[in-house]
């Protein structure tokens, strides 16, 4: 069980890191159907903007949903929305750094929303916002 | 490659079907973290709202991707956003419909946005909207 809307404050902040390897990228292809072939076709994507395979950016939106699914609120809590904002590419062997904060807390209709933030280095790859419904204690 | 901007008019749509299995649910938090016993842990799951095991909401999200990437626009588009609200759960076994739909033109900027809907059996499980920036052709 993770955490009650009693245990949370604004501020609350949790972070977690993952490091993308060709392997996920081609597993992430598999799992949801998006063989895009700048993920996957090393010669085709030489040919983008890109300049090389770059990961899903729903990679990284999987990420968060384990920031939020397993840490901060943690399970129990259910996901009601998420924005996603893909700012730069995430490349393979690139280490992404979830952070997700609590911004607001609606007590009354327990949802708490979280700002949701995937860095590499220390450039945003993925900026956006979670809101979630949190159980009280004893509900 | 996908589809050019020149290539696309508002009222265009596409649609995908995935069916998820055990495997899928399991693969995919395998490759994103996101272990949180409500995908995962059939017993817990049973003591939640949900009942029952449920899908990652982000493998709905990850559907969208692939209508996206493979289909309309297809490759070559760049991801600039998408919003998710998460209406139902997904269950194993339930096949998930992606419908995409392009909303909006900007000509100037060469972004596009989609409605994005994932319905089962008749109920949107998940819906938003996209943005892409997609190519001119010969540009």
């Amino acid at each position: 069980m993770g955490l009650f809307l009693e245990d949370l404050s604004v501020g609350q902040s949790a972070e977690l890191s993952r490091t993308v390897g060709e392997a996920d990228i081609q597993a992430f292809a598999d799992v949801t159907g998006d063989t895009n072939p700048v993920h996957l076709d090393a010669d085709y994507a030489a040919s983008t903007s890109f300049g090389e395979r770059i990961a899903h950016g729903m990679l990284s939106a999987g990420y968060i949903s384990a920031a939020l699914g397993t840490s901060l609120p943690g399970p129990g809590a259910v996901y009601l929305s998420q924005s996603l904002n893909f700012k730069r590419p995430v490349r393979i062997g690139d280490t992404v750094v979830v952070k997700v904060a609590v911004t607001a807390i609606d007590e009354a209709k327990g949802r708490v929303t979280l700002s949701t933030t995937c860095i590499v280095g220390k450039k945003a790859v993925v900026d956006g916002e979670a809101v979630v419904l949190v159980p009280k204690k004893g509900a």
